[in-house]
Formats: structure tokens, C-alpha cells, sequence
């Protein structure tokens, strides 16, 4: 094995200018927009594409922008000047102060924290501007959900409601998005979709625990988003290093490019050296929540001896990541020591890293998972920072055989006990699901885990829906993502091609995460969610009417859609052409679908005319039949 | 535009070099097998792919082949010297001379075909060993629907019925296959699919219209398939130059690409110049059946001019043809006059071709679509050579804003009634369907087809399920082609990357091809078709023992899941790592289940070891009870 390229602040200074060019410079035809909360400082960051007119006849008439949902956070906003040394501005700082329930600390309470910020052979990969981290104060409860449930609606709340509506009211009362705003009933399965959501939804749905707005206080630099099924399908990406690849630097481009291209969370997966240095650089810098599987950091600790893991540095890990700003944690505690043997006669046990590590500890101790033991002292730790639970499915299956197994569900059913006792502290939960599950399979895992788990968002992995597929499975793992949302899921974690093969590199990432947004948008599409046709329709439109640029402008992926049609009719002028390569230039199925339009107007404006001479022939008749006199008598 | 480079014989000389090499090769660790039928010359191939063995702690344990349905033909049988010029063997000349109801005809039937034969200046394109095409006699019904309804089993339903089982019946009794054939229940949607597939069920299924086996007369080169949602999900996949691009020998090594990818038939829906020609070297090369869009090359002959279609001329395109051995024609029958009004107020008005033509045609002459009013004699020409319709949808949606709507199930309505006409003249149908339409709408199309249309077999393109990603149409396709198929769509006609863009390249073809296997095999996975899951639960045994290579060689596309593998471990002992790039040498979940399984292994091992002492103990507290002496009295 080589050795580890590390990063150096020199490096960064490089990758800044790199970031400005291919992974931050804005969208074609899009500018960022901002929509004002009922505070100066809440403002909602959107993205908003123009489109040309639409050339008639007779000459042309325009078409309205199309505002887009934005995770690209400060990126893509040329007004903003990015520093990933300094990091991204501190968003939600006085929103936290104000509430006045925490406290900065005056040190770092993880041990292993204090020693990595002491190190100095770990000067030169260290962020520079460490903020001394902030805890509830005691005896105050500081979780999204705990305020929602005292009825408080904070500013996050309002965000997210506005983030969510994308401007739909303003799109409905103009004229010109009449024709956009064309959508057709959705299948909720049991869901239920508001018309236009109010901040009071938002609280509403927090409180109930359908829905978590992970946001560490220690992670101020977050634009709030949600995860509940009421809402947007969300999508997560994975990046991390291992001991095999990839430079803090290279993590740090990956998240950017990552926002860049939709992504809504983020986790890190880190396995290799510097993880802690690694994610303190991904946080100061991430618009996004930040996820983590602390876990795997404690494996490091111990040299990746699973037996050696204990709860006193586990708990010091959940700590030392609380404090930097993890905004959610996969937590393993439903891997029980009695479910482990369930595993046993399984084709492919138990591909869960997480999920292995736990049994390989459980069987190892003869004692049940640490935990679950230890499971309300680990929900104290993320209620003082507001850290969410993502429980880990570390059953899962790891194969179209073992579906919906006996193991997986006896997992899903402690998740739910766990749920409870997690909402007894007003922390927010989301549960982690498969996998791989054939099609036929999917909504059983929907309706358990609602069921289950009292309606804590879900948040599974594709499910991939063959195996056969290595290098595709991106694919697989999207139609079951697109099925699995549309029963209901909250967000769905992104699959690379590289799956099961190697580490994705970035343009493996932004495939995973294109073939997720198509996943989520067609479950939104499915369910029925307001205004989500809107985009369809207005990409629909300009193909329709050969408006190229448009149709590039609106796609999930602007740059390969223009560089697909550039590599068949490179010319500057095939892009206002009034055909395609498909099939050339003299036959063209929408250019005659033209020809019958004007033919069909032709037709009726004759009709018409044939109506008024018949009515004119009519009065004729009836003034021949009248005697033909200019003044009748009466 | 440039002018179209002609292909010449001397680069078909050359193509057939190249095909030999990365278009034919066969695929790695694969060899051609053929299962024998009834007669010596009934041979049907499938691909076996061998596996390495199970390495154990004491020894190693052998992993039988896995056979796989194979739609390559002889190109990639190192056995079989492959010449283009000469075009393939003729697999079912004796079947269908033995039948004794066509005859060879003295001439061409068509005046272009004659035409085209005659003209000295397309000495250099033509393909050099034309036959005499064969017709049914006068007063015979040549059809497979024909033989099937007089309760005759035909050669190639047996084929048909040996090749949809895949030796089934050796693997159930063969003990190594069965921890492989292991298999979910699925869910049909009202479909019954038998445990065995005999030949008699497939005479049954064509006599009933639920099934067609495409299989002109005049093309005996094909290696006979079955269309029908009691078999395996088919795919099509689309070729064909336009005035933009692509050579006659291009085309046919887009042939042989698709048919080694696994595309089951393949249209050829070329536009440009030589139609005649690139179709004669395509069909006698095509192991697959072909099909085309005959009013493409009618347009063709009137220089793009709908409106100057006749039937005369179309009739002669159908001939010309159906004596070159196309195997299906799409028919844009159902775009009736009074069907074209309906789609004034759609988004994107007829996005089909055909449709758009026919539609232009009916609003220019004011008469009803000539291929209705002409349906009975079109029946009569495909019937005389066993030329299976394909109903087109000329009306389908092009748009998320156009699904389901009056013109698109109006048409479809029609479909149904010239499916029955077609029945009456024993001419096998299938039924083309859409198009763009999201998830939750997609069931209703196959319950609508299935009932209008008595079952005939449905075959569909995509469905889309969004709008708004071009350049990944595969993939928005791809779902809702796996949904389709679940509820009951026979064959799924594939999209690529580029579809709204460009013409597909042969990369592009080649990620088209594995999206659509994925889908086919996950709506197969999904009904429960027996046998579907051995192929999985292969490759899942391989990938969770670090069989590497197996991993590759049992996957959909093995030349990209080893790419994709070396492009992070490249060295040759990583074929063999007990580990993964993922996790990296140290840490890896797969190892540590295997661990966990050692491990409860010895647990069961002490387990029985406790018993037998604890018995023992029993035995000897007896014993001492007893009074500890040897001999007791009696």
C-alpha cells in the first residue's frame, strides 16, 4: 500500500482556487436568490433559472424563471468569497445565542479531542480557526424537537418552511406559471401532502417525530433542511477516506461537489488516519448536515479491534464529534446479541460495518450490545447539542436472499423501542434501512417501519433491487430508491457505480447523486407533492419548442446534457434549431406536431367563420323572407 | 451537413476483423453450451459461466456453472467462423421448408426491392448472397399463431420453451445448485407463471395471443424468442443511421454489440439514405428478430412529404420488406382522424414519428389514417409471411403533463379492436405503449392494455418517470420500465443516455442494453419467474466469499465490474484480497461476518460438546446413584 498523500494548508490554498472554478461556478442561466424571512437575518438561498422567449408566428412571447430548491449553499453565490480556510459564514450563531439555553465551554470535553488539538505533529492539517464549542446549559433541553413540542417555532422552523415552498404561492397568483402549474394527483400511501407548507407544519411535524431537522448547535454554518415524508424526498451522499485513498483536500472538493450537484446531507465514512482533522475541515465548510458512524472513528482507536471497543471511549467519541458539529449519528444499538445468530443461515450475513463490528463485540463479551445498555446516557450526550439519531440497520440484508428477513426485522422492531426512548429526551430520529430488496418486497419495509417506529422518518439505502449488476449499481439501487420514496421514505442514501467495487471518484459521485435526485423527484412527482410538475412541465415546454438552451438550463445535470447534444450537432446553430440528430434535419416529429397545431387552429378559425357566415347567411334568409326591406313595419 | 460515408464491401472486410475482437470475444470465463432438442438440428445455446471454487479452512469446496439465457447467436461461439459477407447460418431453413406451405418466389415482389436490386450503382453496397424470398401459398396460413391454434407444436416453440427454462430441471436436480435456488414469492398482478415451461405451454400462450414468437419466414437466421408476460421480460434495443450520421457498417456492428450485451430484438428505425441496403446486411446477420417502422422508409420515398403518402406505395414498403425477413413492423393503425384533435392541448403535442406523420397525412387529406382503412390487407401480406405487428402508439405522451390522457387511451382503445382483426387472420400482435409517466400512473397502462387489448403482449418504451434529466433518460426510463414490467409489460424498449440529445454511440448503446437488463430481470425477480434468482444468488455466495473474479464474470456487464474493481486495486492479488477498496485491508464487514459465523459455529460446537458432557453427566450421577458398581442387579 502507498502512502497517504496528507493535505498541508498549502494544499488548500490550491484547492480554493480549484473550487472556484469547476465545482462553484453557478449553474448555467441560474442565479442565486434569497427569500426574506420574518427576521434580516433568515434568508432563504434558491436557485433560479431564466428561460428565452418562445419564438411564434407572429414574434415571440416570454417565459418566467424556474426557482429551484439549492443545496449548494454559499458556493454558487458569486457574491460570496469563498475561503475554505476560514470556512463558511456562521448562519444560525445568533439564532442559537438568543434562544439563551446554551453555553460555550471553556474547553473541549473529549479527551481525544484535547489531545489531537494539542498534537503539534498535527499542526499542519489542522483547521485554523477551532471555535470553542457550545453545550445546552444544565438542566435546558436544546433539540429542534424539544422547542417544537413547547409550541416554539424557531428560525430554523421558518427556513425550512420557506426552503420547502419554493415560492409555490408567488408561482400560483402570477398568470404566467398558470400553464407550469399543471400537475397530476398523486398516491400517497397514507401520507399527507399540505397544499402550501407554514412553519406551523413544520413545528406540527418535528413535534410528532415524523420529521428531524438535523442541526447541531455546533454546526452554525447549516442552511436548515428536513427529513420527514411530508416533505421534499431528501438525498444523502457518503464521502470518507480510507486507508487506501484520498486527501483531507480531496474529501473537502468531493462535499462542495457533492451540495454542487444536490445533495442534501452529507455523511462521512471516513476509516483512515487524521478522520478527526478530516471532518473538522468537511463541517467548518459544509452547508449541509454533516452525518457520521462514530463507530467506525472508536475501531480506529483501538487499533480495529471490534473486542476492544468500550462504552467510556465510545462516549468520548460521541463527544469529541458533537462538539466539532456532527449533525446526526448512525447509532448501531438494535444489533442485539439474541439476533445476531438470526444471521447465521443467511447467504450473505452481515455486510453492515457498523453492524459487524457490534456482533463481533456482542459475541466476543457474551454480553448485550454497549449500546443499547448504555442507551439513554448516549441520547443525554445528543440532546445537549442537538445531535439527531440515525439508528443503523446493522442487519440489513446484504442480498436479494436475504430480504426481509427474520433478522432484519427483529432489528427494525428494537428500533422502535429505541424511537421511544429517544423522544422521552425530545431527540430526533431517523431509522436506516436496506439494502437489497427485490421490487416486489419494498413496501413491506415502509409500511413495518412506519408502523414500527411510530412514523420517525425512514432513511434506507437504495434498496438495490438485483445483484446482478456490479459497476450499475447506481441503477439498481435508484428504481428501488424511486419505489421505496414514493411508499414513503423521508431520504434516501445515495449508491455510486463504484459500489461493491472500489472508492467513487467525482464523477462516480456525481452520477450516484444525479441518479438519486431522479429518484427522489420522481417519488415527489408520485406522491403528489405541490408544485414538483412545475420543473417537468417548464423542461417539457422549451424541448417542445426547441428552446435547446432551456432544456439544457433545467436539466438535474445542465453541463452533460449540453455536452451530449454538442458531441451529435456541435454547432452554435443546431442549438436553436428546429430539429435534432435524432432524426435530421428534414423530418422531425415535433416540428410537424407544429404544422398540425396551426393546421387545427386554421381549422377552427374556419369553423368559426362558417359559424358566422352561416349565422350572417341565416339573418339573410330571414330579412329575404322578410320582404327584403330596410324598415319592416312593427 | 457533411456528407454520409458510404460503407463499402472492402469495409466490411474490415469490420468483420474488428467485430472479431471486442464484439465478439466471448465473455470471460464463458463458453457456449447448447442444450439438444428433440431433432439433431434443434440445438438451443446458452452461455455457461464457470465458477472457481470456495476456499475453506480445511480445503476448498467447488462452485458449479451458473447458465445464462444468451441472445449473442454464433458470435460468440469461438467454434462458429463468423463471415458478414456471407451473412449467418440457416437455422431454420429445413423447419420451414419441412412445413411444405410457402414457396420460393421467381422474383421480388416489390418494385423497389427489384428497383434497388437492379440499380448498377449500388453494386458496392450491396449485400452479395441475396436469396429468393419464400411467400405462403396461396390459400396457407404460415404463422406461429396459425401452427399454434391447430394444436401444433412447431420447432421453434420447442426452442422457445428449452431456451426460457435455462436447465431449470438439471439444476432442481442437481444438489450443488440448491442453496442456489433459493427464491422470494413474487407478486404477479394476475399473471400465472408455470414452474416449467413445456412446449405445449407455448403453443398455448401464441394460440391465445398472450405470447408471439417474431419469426419472418424470410429471416431463418434467428435463434427463435418468445414476447409474452409468462416469460422472461424482453428488451429491445434501436439502431439506425439518420441524414446526420453513421455507415452501413456501423450499424450492423450496433447489431452484434446489442446482441451481446443481451438485447433480445433490436429495430432498426434508420432514416437516411440506403435503407434497403443497411437493413438486407443487418437481417442476415441478426441472430435476434428485427423489427422496423415501414412508413420511416415510406416517407423516405416521398422525399419527407407526409401528405404524399399513398397506400399503394406503403403496401409495396410492407412487401419489400416482410421478403428481406423483418420479423415485426410497427403500424400506426389507432391514429384515427378524429384522435388528432385530442392532442391540441397537450404540452408536447405527438412526440411518435410515425404518429406525427399520420397525423399530418389524415389533417391533410381529410380522410381517415389509410393504414386503418387499408388494416384487413395489411393483415393479409404480414400473415403470408409470418410478420408479427407491432401496434404502434403514435399518440403516447411526451411528457409527465401528457400521461394517461383521452388521445393517448382513444388509441389505445383502437389498438384493441385491430388486435382482434389481426386475430382473425391468425397475425401475431404485440402493443406498443409509453412513454413519459410517473410512478404512480404507470399501473394503470398495463391494466388498460391488458384489458382493451385481451392480452395481447405489451411492449413499452421507458416509461420515463420525469422530465427534468437529460442525459440519464436511461436511468428515468429505466424505473419506470422496471415498474412496467412487474405489473406485466413483456418486452421494454430500451433508451440511452442520449435520447432528447444525440444518436447513441456504441457506449452509449452499451449502458442502454444493462439498464434495461436490470430492469427486465428485477420485474422478473419481482413476478417470481422460477429459476430468476439463481443468477443473484450466485453472484451475492461469490461476492460475500471474495471470489472476486466470479463476482465479475456472473455480472451483467463483467467487463466494467473488473474496470471498476482495478481502477482502485489493480494489482492481480486484489483479485484475491480478502477485502475491499470500501473498507480498506484492515477493516471489512465481510471478514468479520465471516469471523461471526466461525465463531458461533464453535458456540454450536461447544454447545453440543456441553450436552454430550452435561449427558455424560447424567449419565454418570446415574451411575453413582445406581450404587456405582459395575454390574447391577437385576
Amino acid at each position: 500500500m502507498s502512502a497517504i498523500p496528507e493535505a498541508i494548508p498549502a494544499a488548500f490554498v490550491a484547492s480554493t482556487a480549484r473550487l472556484s472554478d469547476a465545482v462553484t461556478r453557478p449553474l448555467p442561466a441560474s442565479r442565486k436568490v434569497y427569500v426574506q424571512g420574518s427576521r434580516p437575518d433568515l434568508r432563504v438561498p434558491m436557485r433560479e433559472v431564466s428561460q428565452g422567449p418562445t419564438r411564434l408566428a407572429n414574434g415571440s412571447e416570454e417565459n418566467p424563471p424556474i426557482p429551484l430548491y439549492d443545496t449548494s449553499g454559499p458556493y454558487t453565490d458569486p457574491a460570496v468569497a469563498i475561503d475554505l480556510l476560514a470556512g463558511l459564514p456562521d448562519l444560525r450563531g445568533a439564532w442559537i445565542a438568543e434562544r439563551d439555553d446554551t453555553e460555550p465551554l471553556s474547553d473541549l470535553s473529549s479527551h481525544f479531542g484535547r489531545a489531537r488539538r494539542d498534537d503539534p505533529a498535527l499542526a499542519h492539517l489542522r483547521f485554523a480557526h477551532l471555535r470553542t464549542p457550545r453545550r445546552a446549559r444544565p438542566g435546558r433541553q436544546v433539540t429542534q424537537m424539544h422547542y417544537a413540542r413547547q409550541g416554539i417555532v424557531t428560525p430554523e422552523m421558518e427556513f425550512v418552511a420557506i426552503r420547502e415552498n419554493q415560492r409555490l404561492d408567488a408561482l400560483r397568483a402570477d398568470p404566467r406559471y398558470t400553464p407550469l402549474l399543471r400537475q397530476h394527483p398523486g398516491q400517497t400511501f397514507g401520507a399527507s401532502l399540505p397544499a402550501q407548507i407554514t412553519p406551523e407544519f413544520v413545528r406540527a411535524e418535528v413535534a410528532r417525530g415524523r420529521a428531524i431537522i438535523p442541526a447541531n448547535i455546533n454546526h452554525p454554518e447549516l442552511e436548515p433542511m428536513i427529513i420527514g415524508r411530508h416533505f421534499r424526498t431528501k438525498i444523502n451522499t457518503n464521502i470518507g477516506n480510507s486507508a487506501l485513498g484520498s486527501s483531507i483536500a480531496e474529501e473537502v472538493e468531493k462535499m462542495v461537489w457533492s451540495t454542487r450537484w444536490g445533495g442534501d446531507t452529507l455523511m462521512d465514512l471516513s476509516t483512515g488516519s487524521h478522520i478527526h482533522e478530516t471532518r473538522e475541515w468537511i463541517l467548518r465548510n459544509a452547508p449541509v448536515p454533516i452525518g457520521t458512524v462514530p463507530i467506525y472513528q472508536a475501531l480506529e482507536k483501538v487499533d480495529g479491534r471490534a473486542e476492544e471497543l468500550t462504552w467510556e471511549m465510545f462516549r468520548d467519541t460521541l463527544i469529541e464529534q458533537a462538539e466539532q458539529g456532527v449533525d446526526y449519528f448512525t447509532i448501531h444499538a438494535g444489533v442485539l446479541l439474541r439476533y445476531v445468530p438470526l444471521t447465521a443461515g443467511r447467504l450473505t450475513g452481515i455486510v453492515s460495518r457498523g453492524g459487524s463490528i457490534l456482533a463481533k463485540w456482542c459475541l466476543a463479551h457474551h454480553q448485550e450490545n454497549f449500546l443499547y445498555t448504555h442507551f439513554r446516557e448516549i441520547c443525554e450526550i445528543m440532546a445537549a447539542y442537538d445531535v439527531a439519531f440515525s439508528l443503523g440497520d446493522g442487519l440489513r440484508p446484504g442480498s436479494i436472499a436475504d430480504a426481509n428477513d427474520a433478522a432484519q426485522f427483529a432489528e427494525l422492531e428494537t428500533l422502535g423501542e429505541l424511537t421511544r426512548i429517544a423522544w422521552e429526551q425530545d431527540v430526533q430520529v431517523m431509522i436506516e434501512g436496506p439494502g437489497h430488496v427485490p421490487l416486489q418486497m419494498i413496501r413491506e419495509n415502509v409500511t413495518k417501519e412506519l408502523q414500527d417506529c411510530d412514523e420517525a422518518p425512514f432513511y434506507t439505502l437504495g434498496p438495490l433491487v438485483t445483484d446482478i449488476a456490479p459497476a450499475y449499481d447506481h441503477i439498481t439501487s435508484g428504481i428501488g430508491a424511486a419505489n421505496i420514496g414514493w411508499y414513503g421514505t423521508a431520504m434516501l442514501c445515495y449508491v455510486t457505480p463504484k459500489e461493491h467495487l472500489g472508492l467513487p471518484d467525482k464523477q462516480d459521485v456525481r452520477d450516484g447523486i444525479i441518479t438519486y435526485k431522479i429518484a427522489a423527484h420522481a417519488a415527489d412527482l408520485a406522491k403528489g407533492l405541490p408544485g414538483a410538475q412545475v420543473r417537468d412541465n417548464a423542461l417539457s415546454k422549451a424541448r417542445f419548442e426547441f428552446r435547446w438552451e432551456d432544456q439544457f438550463n433545467l436539466a438535474l445535470d445542465p453541463e452533460r446534457a449540453r455536452d451530449y447534444h454538442d458531441a451529435s450537432m456541435p454547432h452554435e446553430a443546431h442549438k436553436v434549431a428546429h430539429f435534432c440528430s435524432m432524426c435530421g434535419p428534414r423530418f422531425c416529429s415535433m416540428q410537424i406536431t407544429q404544422e398540425i397545431r396551426d393546421y387545427a387552429e386554421r381549422q377552427q378559425q374556419d369553423a368559426a367563420a362558417q359559424t358566422i357566415a352561416a349565422g350572417l347567411q341565416e339573418k339573410a334568409a330571414e330579412f329575404r323572407a322578410g320582404g327584403a326591406s330596410i324598415y319592416r313595419e312593427v
